[in-house]
């Protein structure tokens, strides 16, 4: 790969984009060189545009030409710095594709990649049609970024993630073949599944330029409540408790107790009054078209939650109280982060096996020397670790976390679960990869990276090892 | 490849599985020779009964040696091939793979192929659980099977297909290596999706040996009702107009009237009066957890109904009536088939499309001389089209029918429909694939079958064209 890049290069992709599309100075280039990934700043050496599929695919057959790299760029909001362009070369930034076409007869939309997940799910509000995942970036990430990740969110334990509801891809594949991956159907049986391969890729197998989503009916009611939790661990245990007891909840959020606190501190205008034996919250909520059947939900879940040690429930009444307790859940991530250098892991497990990851988090942070806070998605079993570095040495931290997050990762997988439950593994969790994989599983994955892109110039140095 | 296998292979194979487990008599070799597509029989050349993936890696081994292909065979209750010994070979028998197990904790399973999902659903109805796919081969198919073409059945529309509760595989690899393919979470961002790359691979890239499946709460009630339309097209019509009354039935099947009149004299012990102008019928199921729900939407149902030409609905009000509806629904297929020299095709497209698609049959069949017989799941757009030889010449059969098979599929393709909603492309569809993908993107296809195996012993001649 060519880091320095040849000056006709330029003129080649102005003849392509138009110069209005095109841009070389610093700011532009720094602005488009980190997403939210810890706090890294990988600048392009160019920043490109582009307006239609026809034009990326004149790219990616000029990059290959020159043996370039090309980064597509979306909301940059990834937390696995999958956006990142780490080694320079083309910052294919998505930003011109925002059209949304919802299509009511089938309960289906086509929406461009750099469409807002808020956006979209709003547009969608408005036809009485229902796009369910909801990442806490949904103000700010963009579809097609949450394609590349296969993102998750807060909805998911009852709707499933962005990979159940994209049923066909217009992608640009590395070598500038436009190509649809599927059909715009419920069902299909008919070759590999190349749709299902794309999603979750991270911008390494094609480039997204349309998704056909699969919509749903909206719903028009729900029930939502905080639960304060005297101990950590039954507030992990309640999660597979309240599922046994025949409830699908439309979201069941843990919070430890550091995580509420922070936020409250960071977020404006919302107080809780939380008793100091508290030691972690569940936010629950169910959603449904009948009132009457959501109460008699709330009744099962209530009957569940007595079992533990819990302090009073707090009921959101208002559509005011309940977007608050959201905001305070949604900012959960960006005030632990503001509050110290941090890393952060996406470890997921089957729900049941919550409590033994907890405890092996808090074992490893002991053993290494770490402070942790989590919070995530218990409900489908994926818990958020920030890693705080407060005052730990920069030797301990740069030594001494990496062996702490491994051990992690290890107990990930012997309890059946794996590295990243939404977030990708893009830049920063690539090296992990052997502890979920065998290295002939790896090179299967290598192998299709080659396939699809011999000259490894998309989005290259993310997902796989690099001593593979 | 090889169609003579060399004397010392039979040893070779003995030491493997033990002489119990391998048959070389003719009647064997042709009981494993046909699954349900129309009348072919492709016998292996040596039927074996493997009883672990160790085994079958052993097996995998010795076949890359040889270059002998090998065969996965499950229930053979398949309608596009897939499970044909088309170039002879070793017959992989996968029927001592039984085992289930039900992890309540989780609401998963772990399966092996070979159970029959008819047993894997009672066996999670009895734990209060439901695993929705039903395909109509229900009592017959294996869990393998339905993962391998990626099965749907009637309840898809509203929960989905197989591959919507394939968590993780254990795949035996054509090179004789065993991986299991993801994790066991509702959610997973941890490099390629091998899990889906493999689900509806038709037993081209992999052997599965356990599969991880996803389950729900069950729901305890359900309204069935069958509402005859004096115009099939009004019937597909209707298909939309309730699923944009925002209600989602648990199914929605679409019989034409000879569809239903020869079902009726196929089936013992069921009768229905059925007006002389009836030309179709939808059968339609919602289900729940709460009766007074299901009534407001029957109701809601009744209401869309209303704008079209029905006759009276019938209600079935017991068990058994619903179970004397479903049987007829399901014997559609084979009572059909016991009809005449048939062809069987598994369109799908959007469900808007229904009415466009059924036009566009009727019609090619009038241009090329055949009658067809339509039912199948309207409420996923996914309709099976029975080509019916019944008084056509042979000659006509076999130059005319193609051309008609090769119109639905272009009509299919034009609607954003494709080739197969459930059966898969097998051996008897592999021709038309032309018609759903660019050639570079079947390309891509192949040389991800290359990848996986090399020596394309693996079910070699299916679901890609001859001519790639």
């Amino acid at each position: 790969m060519q880091n320095i890049l040849p000056l006709h290069l330029f003129e080649e992709l102005e003849a392509i984009t138009g110069s209005q599309y095109l841009f070389l100075d610093e700011e532009t280039r720094r602005h488009y060189g980190h997403d939210e990934t810890e706090d890294y700043n990988f600048p392009p050496s160019v920043v490109v545009k582009p307006g239609t599929p026809e034009e990326i695919s004149a790219i990616m057959k000029l990059a290959n030409e020159y043996k370039i790299p090309v980064v597509p760029i979306g909301g940059r909001t990834g937390l696995s710095g999958g956006a990142l362009s780490i080694h320079g070369g083309i910052g294919l930034s998505m930003e011109r594709f925002t059209k949304i076409e919802i299509d009511e007869n089938n309960l289906q939309a086509i929406v461009e990649p750099a469409v807002i997940t808020q956006v979209f799910r709003e547009a969608a509000f408005e036809k009485g049609l229902f796009y369910p995942p909801d990442p806490s970036s949904q103000g700010s990430c963009t579809i097609g970024g949450n394609v590349a990740e296969n993102a998750g969110g807060a909805r998911a334990l009852k709707y499933g993630v962005t990979k159940d509801y994209v049923l066909n891809l217009q992608v640009v594949l590395p070598n500038g073949d436009i190509i649809w991956t599927g059909a715009n159907t419920l069902k299909n049986s008919t070759g590999y599944n190349l749709t299902q391969l794309m999603v979750g890729s991270e911008g390494t197998l094609g480039i997204i330029t349309k998704i056909v989503m699969k919509l749903l009916p909206k719903n028009n009611h729900n029930i939502l409540m905080l639960v304060p939790f005297f101990k950590s661990a039954q507030a992990c245990e309640a999660v597979a408790e309240i599922f046994r007891a025949g409830i699908v909840p439309s979201a069941l959020e843990f919070m430890e107790r550091d995580a509420i606190d922070w936020t409250l501190r960071f977020v404006d205008g919302v107080s809780i009054d939380i008793k100091d034996e508290v030691e972690a919250h569940l936010l629950i909520e169910v959603d449904g078209n009948y009132p009457d059947v959501l109460f008699v939900e709330a009744e099962k879940i209530m009957g569940v939650l007595e079992r533990f040690e819990i302090d009073e429930i707090l009921f959101a009444d208002t559509e005011d109280q309940k977007n608050a307790l959201w905001k305070i859940r949604r900012a959960v991530g960006e005030a632990v982060k503001s509050n110290s250098v941090y890393k952060e892991e996406d470890t997921v497990v089957p729900r049941y096996e919550l409590p033994r990851l907890l405890e092996g988090i808090k074992d490893a942070g002991w053993k290494y020397g770490f402070k942790s806070v989590c919070y995530g998605h218990a409900g489908d079993g994926n818990l958020h670790v920030n890693i705080i570095k407060g005052d730990m040495t920069d030797e301990n931290w740069k030594t001494e976390v990496p062996k702490g997050i491994r051990e992690i990762f290890e107990l990930t997988v012997s309890l059946k679960g794996t590295l990243s439950g939404e977030h990708g593994i893009g830049y920063v969790q690539k090296s992990y990869m052997d502890i979920a994989f065998t290295n002939g599983h790896l090179q299967l994955m290598k192998g299709i990276k080659r396939l699809f892109d011999p000259n490894n110039i998309l989005n290259p140095g993310k997902v796989l090892p690099d001593n593979l």
